[in-house]
């Protein structure tokens, strides 16, 4: 048996406000007033004086806001990567990324991108990436998705949805400010908690299950339990305690691995485009088979907060496209192996993934 | 409000036997053949096979056995970076602590002190230190110190005993083997499970608490109970999650701050040797009036293991030295700061301290 060497974030800042302190870290990592630091923000915030006043420019330090209403592809990533080439002299002093799952994932991918050659699809996989990235900071906005803590970077590539998995993938900084999660539209509060849910239910139900992934894991599920279905946390509170559960939830996958939700909603989001958390959803409402009481949990919280997701979404779909879908699902070969167990192959063929599919 | 920003350990490998990876770990740090890996191994381990053998050495790389009868001293830490220097060519590609709080504190202080010049007592403090150490693997051998994640190593020196408190102190590399806690004699089992106990009570009444250092001290917490008051759990689980509960401990007082246990136990420990362990459970055995309800659980958990605690070790003392354990204790002001908040100083006096003191 050989075990995981797990690399952790290197330095954590949290606090209500801590965003403050951004320009006091990143200070002493300015390599020179050429060199600048990059600013990935989420759009959303575009025009947000509350949080982009905030953010401290120098010299030629800039902004670049990027929309998240598709999740990243290798090709946005190689985009970028060219501008930042392109614009400045000097390799940046840093990547920060402000906003979601999808813009930390940006940061990341876009910082070791810096420092390795050729397209980023080639490196979609596991410990493919040869040099450390540019020093990057991830700086969540919303609560769920664990990218803070992760060593991957998820990327739609032209093949398949796949993360850059590595030793230098994970963040050299990350800020966790809970107020920066205060203007959270409830959908997508509800959606990317959900991911957080989901990490923990299928860490806690996979067979790549130890006391580290364990402990971690039960501490984020019983966060999420208390936010999502009771009623004795304050706004504040919440906040606070759902950036801890993303955390912790994210340390449970990170030392075990996903499972059958998320497989599936790989395959949902390469084919429909269809996002992470609003897909995980859309899936793990179908998993009983799978996840019994977690499926029995996550249907209390989706009635408490009456959230509608969507329906036959892959009713009009055609056979080409289940298969692309099927292809996709069944490349995540970990996850499944987590799930199911090594004779994972003989439970899950294509056409009980199809059979799954069709009730979405 | 400015909140820390906490160095983690670097990377973590957890799992029963996971010691067996030590030389896949070290081999990719081996600077040359002549810059050696030096293992700091607590000498209750010399000629245990079964741990030793396990070691991997090459080239001129070193065994030192250290005695753990006595805490680390600063005069020690100086005699072996000296023997170190003398006795290799070139500096150390790195020095991994194997065994319990004062070996890791004995690793975590050698690696510093290789890079930073002059004695290790004037690195005592905060932030003093300028230099990244030598390359650092922890390896615990028993758990509850949470030595494993802390930015400190504590060292009693000619005037304190107080921590080198440092961004570059955590660990570079952490291998987390339950199975190296199997044969812990039961009363140390207690003592040092006891630790982490009072890291959790310190921390979750402590008023730095926030969500960050309440998640972790609460599993934390809730592992101890299960372990020590519970019947449950296997003999392996136990040690499983005694190693969690000690690292999630250690993260909640890394982010927050132990108090009056730690403090007066800094005290016993400087003038009369009392190991840390034992110390805080002695000191924590009269502090109904600060922590009544983590008092209640220590003495029920206490009573199920049948555990003799020394009675009366301060009653044969002068007033010198009462006056010099006072001194100790309270020159720990961030201790007492977090455990009775900002107006400390008016509700702990000297001869409150010495009345504490005097129960022991």
């Amino acid at each position: 048996m050989n075990y995981k060497n797990f690399p952790m974030v290197s330095k954590v800042v949290f606090g209500r406000g801590s965003f403050n302190q951004l320009g006091d870290i990143l200070e002493p990592k300015r390599l020179n007033t050429e060199a600048p630091f990059i600013f990935f923000v989420d759009d959303i915030f575009k025009g947000d004086a509350w949080l982009c006043s905030r953010i401290p420019l120098s010299y030629n330090d800039k902004i670049i806001y990027v929309s998240t209403v598709e999740e990243p592809k290798t090709s946005q990533i190689d985009a970028l990567v060219e501008q930042i080439v392109l614009d400045f002299a000097l390799k940046p002093s840093g990547i920060i990324g402000i906003g979601g799952g999808s813009t930390l994932d940006i940061a990341k991918a876009v910082s070791l991108m810096l420092t390795n050659d050729g397209e980023s699809s080639k490196y979609q996989g596991w410990d493919l990436i040869k040099n450390p990235g540019i020093f990057h900071v991830g700086i969540p906005t919303i609560s769920g998705t664990g990218a803070e803590v992760s060593r991957t970077t998820i990327l739609t590539g032209p093949k398949l949805k796949l993360g850059i998995n590595s030793d230098f993938t994970p963040f050299d900084q990350v800020v966790l400010d809970p107020e920066l999660t205060k203007n959270v539209p409830k959908d997508q509060w509800f959606y990317t908690g959900m991911d957080c849910f989901v990490h923990c239910i299928e860490s806690l139900n996979g067979t790549y299950l130890n006391a580290f992934s364990r402990t971690y894991g039960e501490k984020a599920l019983e966060l999420c339990e208390a936010i999502f279905l009771g009623d004795e946390l304050t706004e504040e509170e919440a906040q606070d305690q759902l950036m801890m559960a993303s955390w912790h939830g994210g340390m449970s996958i990170a030392y075990s691995q996903v499972g059958v939700a998320h497989a599936l909603s790989y395959g949902l989001g390469f084919l429909l485009g269809i996002k992470h958390g609003i897909g995980n959803c859309i899936v793990f409402d179908h998993l009983e088979e799978f996840y019994p009481e977690g499926v029995k949990t996550f249907k209390a919280m989706k009635a408490k907060h009456r959230i509608n997701l969507p329906q036959g979404i892959c009713s009009q779909l055609s056979n080409e496209e289940f298969d692309t879908m099927i292809t996709v699902a069944l490349s995540l070969e970990p996850l499944w192996e987590n799930a199911i167990g090594a004779n994972w192959k003989s439970v899950i063929t294509r056409d009980k993934l199809r059979a799954l599919y069709q009730k979405m």
